[in-house]
């Protein structure tokens, strides 16, 4: 079946002109859904990820009822950890908790390698069954970088200051590197994996990376990306940056062979613009602002819109991911709004 | 008795020259200290500080054993907060926990008024035995933010995204302003009462206002800190300006009528002085770096205080509060090299 997709949302990865500004939104396949909520009840989001119906129905439910320009599949940044030894479990209202952290060289050396097609065959299952039957947009497949997983590799679970982290980071420099080296190849095998079954642009989620200063990032942290960057470019997909609070390392990432930053609700548009970042950019309704009444919402979203449309190459997004208490018939309003207002103004 | 105290810090502050960078460390008197945590073994937080003596025991502690050149008030920015009528609790392992959140405009319109001498007498008490009668340094006081102390207000303990407070802020701002008013009042009130008690020099918390972008924290916040910092002014003592992960505001609280920025590890300070930052700087070595081998620690020290040393004006102090893990001959050696090194600069 061959089905037409919308590519409005690639054009403009791409840096191509568009007819209106594409939209989707970070975990816009979640908690604010009521059919997830219910669906949640009887399934953990292992549960969920392992069976490729239901979790196609999880990751297109949003699309269709926002009438959003992309998916995102629906799975955790932490899926392909078991597949390289860490015992990882989802703990409801804490988070990913790992029993077996890592704290020495010796943990690092005995990671292993992903095989995707044997590890996480139900990964490639729903990216399938979305985009060569469901999906009438693209699809983004999507892995955390490496500091990010490292972060709770190491703490053993969420934290607030990634102390624990950033000790082993300066003080076991050599078994550092080649945690990022090795978690840099799962990332690779992981998301070309991803891009073969079907995902047509891909986001990396550095979440946490924005606690580290620019210097440290350069030293411990580029040369990973750079690596992971280059070698994805092979596919011909679009490729998304996104981390928050990382305000002070967009323009590092403006610097790797990527096409497009993500930015968080911190740094505006337009002052991205002026540091020199001239490829697409992804964002930044402040996510919390979803909760206030809607005229403030429009108010805010025209300033953004306003900023972004100046050149081509330009996504809408929330700043973060969509909070719980964030109603459907908001985002569905906004989407609409985000089509039309950048409608108009891009016929001019 | 009259003692003579050591001004390098007080100098420093009002960006004069000195023969050395002064230096403190946010959490000095805290878990990294093993005085203190067999202390803490016995008495909660709330006990110690309603004890003049012990808290002023906790207090001098850091500063005796590591040669810093001012102490910090060992006090909690929850301490007030009763006083208004808030129901406030500090849980292990949580922080602060509130049960009656502010949930509305009519609970914002029952918080009452702090009258210091009445509600924590015990805060100035343990001042006045510190200034009168122990401490050979400035005393810095300190209070938290209407920011700050608002999040934890709204949301009834820690939080990861403030997404209530903001969601109240957005909703509504009639209740915000008024609750800013009164946070500031309780706060030029309370910070007054230390400055008559005889603390010397005050830092303001605003933790976790970074959380806001710039338009918002124009809006929402700029007007009650440029009232706070106005009021202050009157008394003379120099006024410092602290949040973490808030590089993007730092320009905003150059603007306000105070004395010193507070860097978090995150913003450099030869940027800081390139964004038009003039005023004396206090910080930033990333606090993870005081769990890694010395020379590490002695190279990043160097390279901060060599961008530091640049202009009169600077205090040298870690990016954010000292962890538990931190060893205290860690501390001890930062000091006594940051003092000699600087000397030795300085004297050229």
């Amino acid at each position: 079946m061959t089905m037409k997709i919308n590519d409005t949302f690639l054009k403009a990865a791409w840096g191509e002109r568009t007819d209106y500004v594409p939209v989707w939104y970070m975990r816009q396949a979640g908690r604010s859904q009521p059919e997830y909520r219910a669906i949640k009840e009887k399934y953990s989001l292992f549960e969920i990820t392992h069976q490729p119906e239901l979790c196609a129905y999880v990751t297109r439910l949003p699309v269709e009822q926002y009438n959003n320009d992309a998916a995102v599949l629906y799975k955790d940044i932490m899926t392909p950890l078991p597949a390289i030894g860490m015992d990882v479990e989802i703990k409801s209202g804490i988070g990913p908790v790992i029993d077996n952290p890592i704290q020495s060289y010796a943990d690092v050396e005995k990671l292993g390698e992903i095989n995707p097609e044997e590890d996480v065959p139900y990964v490639l299952d729903t990216i399938k069954l979305l985009t060569q039957e469901q999906l009438t947009v693209p699809l983004i497949g999507f892995t955390g970088a490496p500091f990010t997983l490292a972060s709770y590799m190491i703490e053993g679970g969420p934290s607030k200051n990634y102390h624990k982290t950033k000790a082993f980071m300066y003080s076991e420099p050599k078994a550092w590197f080649v945690l990022m080296d090795k978690l840099g190849d799962m990332a690779i095998s992981y998301v070309k994996a991803q891009i073969k079954a079907g995902a047509s642009v891909i986001q990396i989620f550095d979440s946490w990376v924005g606690a580290l200063n620019v210097e440290d990032y350069r030293y411990y942290i580029k040369p990973v990306m750079e690596r992971i960057f280059s070698s994805l470019r092979e596919e011909n997909v679009p490729l998304i940056m996104f981390g928050v609070g990382a305000s002070h390392l967009a323009k590092e990432w403006h610097d790797l062979p990527l096409d497009v930053v993500g930015l968080d609700w911190r740094l505006p548009i337009q002052e991205a613009r002026a540091m020199g970042i001239s490829k697409t950019v992804q964002g930044n309704l402040e996510p919390a602002l979803l909760l206030a009444p809607w005229e403030v919402i429009e108010e805010k979203t025209k300033e953004i819109l306003d900023q972004g449309m100046k050149q081509p190459g330009y996504i809408f997004n929330l700043g973060h991911g969509v909070f719980p208490e964030v109603k459907p018939e908001t985002l569905k309003k906004l989407t609409a709004f985000v089509h039309e207002y950048s409608a108009e103004k891009l016929a001019k």
